[in-house]
């Protein structure tokens, strides 16, 4: 039926959205530079893989494309959007599947005598004029309403294909790090046994290296050292850190060594020819033979449905309805838009930009604590105001609530609802202990202000804008050694598999009956105890089997451009063909919407945390508790940017199975 | 009083082991082949660190010594304590004490014009019998009645300072591998920068990958992956297997590497000249100048003070109370015996050695399993065949009572106190639930079945045997790499930290307030709850100018070789000057005597693994219980060796701070 109304999904999200556009920019200036904190933070996370994935693109193109174009088309798109865009707060960059893509179009290209690497770029930008055209043609006839259909058995696939393939590219890059590259000059001395040996040792140390301490420094928020602002900024910057640190380190090698080893990113600067004939693309896509201008066609159904697919999912990640949104979603008109920036892209021959995770939710992620932080003080100080001035409880109520409306804008019987737990908690503090312990009131808000997301386009223009001015920066990228990007992949993949179901449950096919026990401990998803062990096996099995099948059609030389098919069969088979294999409601909780999980007998600690106002605990520092609110969201999201649900078992019997002495919990 | 006793403590000794010589004998052949488990794992345990420290020794001794010698010690020493000793549990080998003291032997010997590098042995031998005279006068005149005297304190600092040690040993030996050894030909191509180099970075490689991998491998009885076998496989064998494995990996370098790269582990064979010098050391003792054999008393001093202390607490840790040995112990005789290996081992030129931790108290653990196993094994058959013939709950407790008896020789009363809780288990089963599940019976054993140790002498002699046999298998012994070593001391320092509590306190002190709670959520030492942080940040801030003090003096050129001499006075310290600065009640705290240990809210799961047996959560199979059993026990050991007894907290209030939610811990 949505066929039948076309434009319409787009003028409705255009309508939405206007309404609130003026606001968009405005509620960034009442942040002031605190704004400044999730653009870089959002910065940083978005520039590193486009630097990488712009180093992969170099070096499977020869050239053609590089770091340089990546990043251009980073910021373009990016710019674009935080202007024009429906929802300000996706984020968007050159992607993997986008990488993989123009893979193909280079290898076919180079393979035809009529076109070769010169028309590369050219036939690539007809490619994304038929991408565009078909995205366009997605948006007006309301294909997102179809975007539930996409359930976790396709994204969870399509993560831990992309995840097998950051390792394979790893590993690929690894060992080139042993070789000569092709088309250069075997003679020169960095190429001599000696030192291509010594270029790969450094290599190993530098990739694991990176590797390991990445790893290390995203898990810093709960790390037990350290004030809770080096825990924090290690967490959120930590990743970039260690980029710089081992670039750093790479440094250190004896001046003896020849120029060369280790070896560093190769790219052209900005303004050398090498990355300017890319921007005249568009002249010679007349000389694209009639017949390959068709045959583009096939290529761009294919990027089409991954950006479609990318783009949406990215979009919902970035909304999810726990962070309380008050403007409106826009998929239709964005997927419009992305045709738009597709086709500019294309003609002014840059791979094109989607929506990418986790940057998306991250981005909210960042908002909501940014908006939260400045709800907090403002309460809390005229809060104080109203006890100076020996107001009541109601009176301190009231003040607090008029601040949340007035930064919030939300009508005041939503506003009342929301905030009644905070109300009975102040009206419950007996007179005098609301005095004394002002921590005390502090503590209440803490526990009970609800998430609020500051909305707008500022941040997301900013580290758009900072992304171009890194354009300028290459000089200095161009001294990060490859090593250290492939160790970056790695870290990539590792990073993005925890809250993989899919991944989490070919891991619990590995563990013995006798030590399952040790995951129902834990937090666990809730299919762990709701569908039996079979079952899970059969599921994860044909998954397996599955992604295998998904990773071998990539090997395929240039059919391997038809690899987003299996993903959409997916949505079929999904529909049709499990459902009479597994019980619907076994079905249900092992393809779950929602990432719900349970918590495990052994974590008393997150309820803890979120007692993190305790004085005696917390020590006075405001800051603390921002960070353990962090922490509490760090543990509540998965790699993929998903929240988590958290609720208690509902399986009494098998918990007191598993925690004989769950009542008397610290009996021996 | 002791001293106006001579010789009363080494008679009483005697006439006690005196009893059950034979026994300890007999015993082990009862087990039967199943001994070879615990002799095999304290042989890897034992010999990998002489190996390493005879490396150091060849280093530091230009090759006077070396790991045939230190091995050949550990040999004989090891045959005669297991024939002759005292206590059969300790497992004695050269240590680090040794080695530091022989390297400040030798430096002062090549110092000296009229000793030099020839007559080192022999003024070592001068040394070596002062040490045994100064032993039997300690052991004459009943000195280990004072061993009480070491408390945690002086343990811990020492422990501490030998971690220091290897990790500066580990340094050393890394940077050395980007160096020309000294007295080698620089020409040599192996010596090369570039060769130099590559020789560096793979030492970088393998050292860090030996150090990361056994420290993993090491806590791979808690892996949820792997089937119960493996992981104990893993977990008791993982350290001699990754340097196994890093060894071969260490020849998967490319041929034309050229020879001596890496470098790997030097040594004469033992039928070389080199290493065979020394047997007729004794003839060159002669030659030593009066002057200096009276010198030899100073170090004398300190080898023969160093050795009672490690020898006796070793000893302590092999035979603590919660082990339940039922022979008697033997300090006085043991430290007598040890005055003669000493000598012997002087007079044939080899580095005496003595009781070592932490192999001897894993020696009693390996051994306390053996038996537990043994026991267990025969009660459910007899206990079965009591069943199959109808016997009643009471028959079927008395067949297990019986088999009981007769495998350990306990004197009934004592054994049915002992196996009260386990005839009320089995006399409470209903009639039929003893029959329909067997496992229920089996349940009831492990949770019940008091702790035995396989008290005898064949574990120990076969081992010392194997470390013999390993002098022959030099020629592959020479095939690891030095950087393993290098890894390998790394890791026993990092792997000898925990469970250390000056080392414990020292993180304490990183910790900010806002993040004690996780200390206290986590099992912890019960000083965190009784004594006020400043309290502790002061004595731990003293321990820790203690300990620079004590590394200072190491780095003394000649005097170093008092650097006991801080640990004696330590003593004394404790005694009389820390009394005054800490209530006594906290200092008892801080120095405790034994291991106290209060269960974190979180850690549910001892209790859990204890209830291992439960069919529902470990499969049926037999030996995923002892894997448990033994992983309980890993949970419940210092790396030291020492037993941590658990508690449940006394100070409800300073819980309930922590832990809100503790009565209802699965509350969000």
């Amino acid at each position: 039926m949505h066929i039948l109304a076309p434009f319409r999904g787009i003028i409705q999200d255009f309508r939405g959205r206007k309404v609130f556009y003026k606001q968009d920019w405005i509620d960034a200036f009442c942040s002031g530079t605190r704004i400044l904190a999730p653009t870089t933070y959002i910065f940083f996370a978005s520039a590193l893989p486009v630097i990488a994935f712009g180093e992969q693109l170099h070096r499977e193109t020869d050239g053609s494309l590089s770091t340089v174009e990546t990043l251009t088309s980073t910021a373009i798109c990016g710019i674009i959007h935080s202007i024009f865009g429906g929802q300000p707060l996706l984020i968007l960059g050159v992607a993997e599947p986008t990488v993989i893509m123009y893979t193909y179009l280079y290898n076919f290209t180079k393979g035809k005598a009529d076109l070769g690497q010169e028309l590369f770029l050219a036939w690539a930008g007809w490619v994304c004029v038929w991408t565009a055209l078909l995205l366009f043609l997605l948006a007006v006839f309301n294909a997102c309403t179809i975007i539930n259909r996409f359930t976790r058995i396709a994204g969870e696939l399509f993560g831990t294909l992309i995840a097998v393939l950051f390792i394979q590219e790893a590993i690929k890059g690894l060992v080139s790090e042993f070789r000569i590259p092709k088309d250069e000059d075997p003679t020169e001395e960095k190429y001599h046994f000696q030192w291509l040996y010594t270029n790969g040792l450094l290599a190993v140390i530098f990739s694991l290296g990176l590797l390991f301490t990445a790893l290390r420094s995203r898990r810093a928020r709960s790390w037990r050292y350290g004030t809770g602002w080096l825990r924090s900024f290690i967490a959120d910057y930590g990743v970039p850190l260690m980029v710089l640190v081992w670039s750093a380190l790479s440094f250190s090698v004896p001046s003896k060594i020849p120029a060369g080893v280790p070896r560093r990113l190769f790219s052209p600067l900005p303004w050398e020819s090498a990355s300017l004939h890319h921007w005249t693309v568009v002249k010679d896509m007349g000389k694209v033979p009639a017949a390959y201008i068709f045959a583009a066609f096939i290529p761009a159904v294919m990027i089409a449905s991954l950006y479609f697919f990318d783009h949406s999912v990215a979009s919902q990640m970035a909304q999810q309805k726990e962070f309380n949104l008050k403007n409106p979603s826009s998929y239709h008109y964005d997927i419009f838009l992305l045709g738009l920036m597709t086709l500019l892209c294309g003609l002014i021959g840059l791979p094109p930009s989607n929506g990418v995770l986790p940057q998306s939710p991250m981005h909210t992620k960042s908002l909501a604590i940014l908006k939260r932080q400045l709800i907090r003080r403002k309460m809390v100080k005229s809060a104080n105001e109203c006890l100076n001035q020996q107001g009541s409880n109601y009176e301190v109520y009231g003040r607090m609530q008029a601040v949340f409306v007035e930064m919030d804008t939300t009508p005041i019987p939503v506003v009342a609802k929301e905030l009644k737990n905070l109300k009975d908690a102040v009206m419950n503090i007996e007179d005098g202990g609301i005095r004394d312990g002002k921590l005390n009131l502090e503590k209440h808000i803490d526990a009970h202000l609800p998430v609020r997301v500051n909305e707008q386009r500022v941040s997301n223009l900013l580290q758009s804008l900072l992304i171009g001015a890194s354009v300028l920066a290459m000089p200095a990228i161009k001294k990060i050694p490859t090593s250290v990007l492939w160790g970056y992949f790695a870290y990539m993949a590792v990073d993005s598999l925890p809250g993989n179901q899919f991944w989490e449950r070919i891991a619990l096919l590995f563990i013995t009956p006798g030590r399952r026990y040790k995951v129902l401990e834990g937090d666990h998803a809730s299919f762990v105890e709701l569908v039996p062990f079979s079952n899970i096996a059969m599921f994860t099995l044909f998954q397996i089997a599955y992604l295998l099948l998904c990773f071998g059609v990539t090997w395929i030389p240039i059919a391997g451009i038809l690899f987003p098919v299996p993903f959409f069969l997916l949505i079929f088979i999904r529909q049709h063909i499990l459902p009479k294999l597994f019980r619907p409601d076994y079905l249900q909780e092992l393809d779950a919407a929602e990432y719900e999980e349970i918590v495990g007998n052994r974590n008393c600690s997150h309820s803890m945390s979120f007692k993190a106002g305790d004085p005696v605990l917390m020590g006075n520092e405001n800051n603390e508790f921002d960070t353990c609110d962090t922490e509490i969201l760090d543990e509540l999201t998965t790699s993929r940017g998903e929240l988590k649900l958290r609720s208690v078992s509902f399986s009494e019997e098998r918990i007191s199975q598993v925690h004989p002495e769950v009542d008397e919990p610290r009996a021996e």
